[in-house]
């Protein structure tokens, strides 16, 4: 019996996305197989931050066999630095090499039998593009280019959303089960103090609240309103994986489900 | 009237290929527009050994503009030797760099209306493709891998060619104009003295015995049989633009129909 | 006889440097040869922005036949790029980032028989470190560490010069011969009208105002003070080594002696 | 009292040397802390197959607080497959990637109050330069080039050996305590079955042979000489800061003293 067919209401529903194939040639950063065991949507990184072909191969392979949603985790050039730092790349730079990276995945998502569904910035790129219109509009460009219409998957309210949505493409709302949020709503900037929600049982319940309320307790005590289609639990920390089952069994014991966004 | 209406018999038809996109940033180093109004087919790095995106992205805007043919020139990966040195890649690996590189051309090939329609290895790959089963192999996987049944363009003979159409792909033969021969067909290395043919007039010359008598002198005096449907003409030397017009008047002079091949 | 032993005052003293050894493998863009016979010291790339070790070595084996100053023209990790990307490094990275450029180039210039005598910040880097306090304190930081207590090349009021002089590093004023000046003495950014002087002419009589007057007209019509002990003529452009030759003409025409700062 | 002063003969002495610095950014291999407290010798990665600035200056730094010699670890420039396809780059190109690399990590060994005192190639570079004598004579060059005339640490009997001799530069023999040998005395290649010793007993045990008695038991069973003036750990594995403690004392035990070359 589906939820639809009963006289309660519908359970909210919740994408979870997580970054996978972060590794580069000898060395290996994510549990790509434990996440994908976990996760409805892999952000599979295309070689500017992070992942050689054989990675993102295996990767699309392997999100293909289970099911999973394949994304293209797009970032700045920058491999000494993971993609973590800002750079002031001329637009029309920035928009090639989006669309650079898009087509490197997507073959082999197709290879696999899948496809590149949805697009996320990562790192630098990704906080850069919350509140800087023409690197938000330059991503949004190379998606464009890439062509599929593809969705953009970022902060509500950002930039990025801004121009993807005024360039007619998808928009995914996403939020943050283990960062702290400002008043404001936005992220905590990782270097400061408390950025970093500590302990499962806290991530976990933060995770439910987004899910059936909405709503986040800021760092400041505030309380802050979170909409959300898409989870994000990070990949790259020892124990990701097994932080992100017990996120998304939180979230299903909660009357979630846990599903890709269409 | 078409050459095929008429009762004398068709001349013989040879498609004009060069290496093309090959700066990196701050560093041109073709004549891509020179190169785009005088070839039939262009060999387009894909940021292996040159070629970064916008640079990809304005030689297939250019190429779809003028109906010239765009393949993907792949390449070991090394920036810094421009991929003139031969590298031991594990098949494996070597075949995911070749279809990662496949994948970033196509979705700028595309997006300027065009599309990739065969596969070129450049520089040390391509001579080690010819003698080395191995690579041959691998290189052939990363291409099929890629979809679409591309088209290999090599030497006749070579390893490459054999585990192409092995592999079911087509093969496309082709010819040096501007490079000395060995008495066995193969080309003379560059590093031997001689190796190089100096002069347009005699570059010309064999252009024209090439495509109408399918021969060569060979370095060592011997006449050399060389069957070709493609002729490659240098992009990366100075004037190099120039003298492939000069190739190209030369053949069509002499009764020789320049056409991409299909 | 030299100036010193005339009863004429002696004529002002200007050092001359131009960017050298800016290609990377296969891609070269200095004419360095041309350059060397011209300026008085030489800002070698060492490997970030651009410069491989065999650029490098063979730029500092001819600086040093001719007696021309070393010195080490320090980026952000950026060959994509050229080093005119602004890149949000973290000051620690940064500082080690300069360190190992310094290091990797005293090896080639102590192995010609000279040494690097000096470090001046590339493109993006060297405007950064004009106005941000913290990445310019991250290059003095670098600087430090490789020993040798190196002049610092760069604008005189910088925060660069500022942070070098704090750590009691010797600061060499430069001033440029072919950009145009603000009414604030800062350089006019290269994206506005205007911001290069054209005609070689121009470039010279400027040259020659700087050193006798230490003044120039600023874009804007306003005359601006311009201290300079070090001039900087631009040898990534074509004919840079033609115009480098005439300012120094001109320098020497005007009773200028064009000499290395000590 | 040293053994020296004793009447009873003086037990063999051996130097142990690991792979460190083995990381790039955000990607980290091995436990350098570990490492550094048991090895005698570390084989710092400079760049080009490995090793960030940062962390090669926190290696040298650490390595100088412990007295632990520090090597240049040089690598054909292959980040992506981490120094382990070997490469045809050209002898003079090699030679100068050789010497630029000594260059980069000298700056932070003296920066730390020590020095790079030896060099030692890294993976495929490693084993090419066992048989190649143009690529051996190419690393010496760049040995030479960088000054200081420092040891080359590698296999006895190999070209790189034979090359160091002839150019005057010391040689010090090295062996690998969890490697197979043939029947030749050269290391069963990684691929083939049985190349690594499974087990930390036959490693300890063949270490303290190798030691006393200065042989080994091929995989095919034959008895082999083995001179070692160095022993090899390796540090890129799990556990293997663990495996190196228990060689050093096993090899403390059995009465051979744990020394760095000189």
């Amino acid at each position: 019996m589906t939820p639809a067919a009963t006289n309660a209401p519908p359970g909210p529903v919740l994408d979870l996305n997580a970054d996978l194939g972060e590794g580069f040639g000898r060395w290996q950063l994510t549990d790509d197989d434990a996440l994908l065991s976990v996760v409805t949507s892999a952000n599979v990184a295309c070689g500017f931050h992070a992942g050689d072909p054989s990675t993102m191969r295996r990767v699309c392979e392997r999100a293909a066999e289970r099911g999973v949603r394949i994304g293209a985790q797009v970032s700045y050039r920058d491999l000494a630095g993971f993609g973590r730092r800002a750079m002031d790349v001329p637009p029309e730079e920035l928009a090639d090499e989006i669309t650079y990276q898009i087509g490197a995945l997507r073959v082999f998502a197709r290879a696999a039998g899948s496809d590149v569904t949805y697009v996320k910035p990562h790192g630098a790129l990704y906080n850069r593009a919350v509140g800087d219109a023409e690197q938000a509009a330059a991503v949004v460009a190379g998606v464009l280019r890439a062509g599929g219409g593809l969705p953009v998957l970022g902060l509500p309210g950002s930039r990025l959303h801004e121009a993807a949505a005024s360039a007619g493409l998808p928009v995914v709302a996403e939020a943050f089960a283990d960062r702290a949020y400002t008043a404001l709503g936005t992220l905590v900037p990782r270097r400061q103090p408390g950025a970093v929600i500590p302990g499962p049982d806290a991530v976990v319940a933060r995770s439910v609240r987004i899910a059936r309320a909405a709503r986040v307790t800021a760092l400041t005590g505030e309380e802050v309103a979170v909409r959300a289609r898409s989870l994000c639990v990070h990949g790259d920390t020892p124990g990701a994986a097994q932080l992100a089952r017990r996120v998304r069994e939180g979230l299903v014991a909660a009357g979630v489900r846990v599903e890709a966004f269409t």
